[in-house]
């Protein structure tokens, strides 16, 4: 069976967004610092379309979120802020040809036919964590799911010990607030099995043991 | 001037130490998890007249702490738990032969007759942290000048801009609880300087910008 892997950027500090976080100010106070590693990369703008960006150790990190990836999971602010539901001409945060290029399952409490842009099709699942995660294995075949976000989508997934991996990008940062990422998560076993370094962030890619 | 330096071990989630401290406990529930990283080097062991160990990147990490240092600052639960006043025939935890071999200057609120014990004396200051700085930095010379722990203690330091390195020791578990190291800090500007990763623990070393 391929692997459940998540992956998402936190403060030095444990949050993965600042505090009062809003519809307006998803990421909260400071938390846009948060994503400065990432955007600032090449192969990051290459993949969302854009010129230019840095080629270091944190391109080659950016690129290697997206390999091998068949299938998304998302909650469901990271697909449209608050928790819906969304008006039918609403779709998402993320443009007509969003970045992902495979299929997105977006988790939620209100039902919608499938979202077909370019590229990627957003499915919406009503039914549960597990369910999200039978219906991607599916569609990702032999390649890995990933979560693509955000913390309480990862909680979830590792609260229940369904997550193989957890890959945490840590920005020297501290936010001082916001949303933790790893509490009411019980108590998983972790092993780290890389770190690579910059002088923007600390990549640490932990293996889940069940 | 020589730096004021900093290392401390807390877990993926940010706690220096478990839930429910107490004097009987003051690791907290599950807390000597975290040296269990340092206690099993043999750089370490032999600094605590110990034989056996592992000879390892982390045996490395622990021997580099104590190179270099001329004086060490330290809490006053480090020195002999709660918050004293103590016994004058408590000498603190850390046995006949502390491990300092330096003056070590304990934070406290009660004053004290300098302890003068085999290759280490504890100096008691009442009078603040940077009197305390002040003193260790005197008594160290050109060495730097390193605190001990706790996490107040760094705390203090690093909110009053006085601290020039912050040295963590990040392990793999999730203590769900307990005493944090990073709040009420403020918002220093760090940046990382060093990785050194090792399937218990990934060590980064901050410097801290004033």
């Amino acid at each position: 069976m391929s692997s459940l892997t998540s992956q998402i950027t936190i403060s030095l500090d444990g949050f993965a967004a600042g505090p009062n976080q809003s519809l307006d100010d998803p990421l909260g106070e400071g938390g846009e610092r948060l994503h400065e590693w990432i955007v600032s990369t090449a192969s990051w703008r290459a993949h969302h379309g854009m010129e230019g960006g840095e080629r270091n150790a944190d391109s080659d990190v950016a690129e290697s979120l997206v390999e091998g990836v068949g299938a998304y999971i998302m909650g469901r602010k990271m697909f449209g802020g608050g928790d819906g539901p969304w008006e039918e001409s609403w779709r998402g945060w993320w443009g007509e040809e969003p970045p992902f290029h495979a299929p997105v399952f977006v988790l939620t409490h209100h039902e919608r036919e499938p979202l077909v842009m370019e590229g990627t099709t957003f499915h919406f699942v009503t039914d549960g964590i597990e369910s999200a995660l039978a219906q991607a294995r599916a569609a990702a075949g032999d390649q890995d799911v990933t979560i693509a976000g955000g913390a309480q989508a990862i909680q979830q997934y590792l609260a229940a010990g369904l997550l193989d991996e957890l890959y945490l990008h840590v920005v020297p940062i501290l936010l001082g607030g916001g949303e933790r990422l790893l509490e009411n998560v019980g108590a998983p076993r972790l092993e780290p099995v890389e770190v690579i370094a910059s002088p923007a962030v600390t990549h640490i890619r932990y293996r889940v043991h069940r």
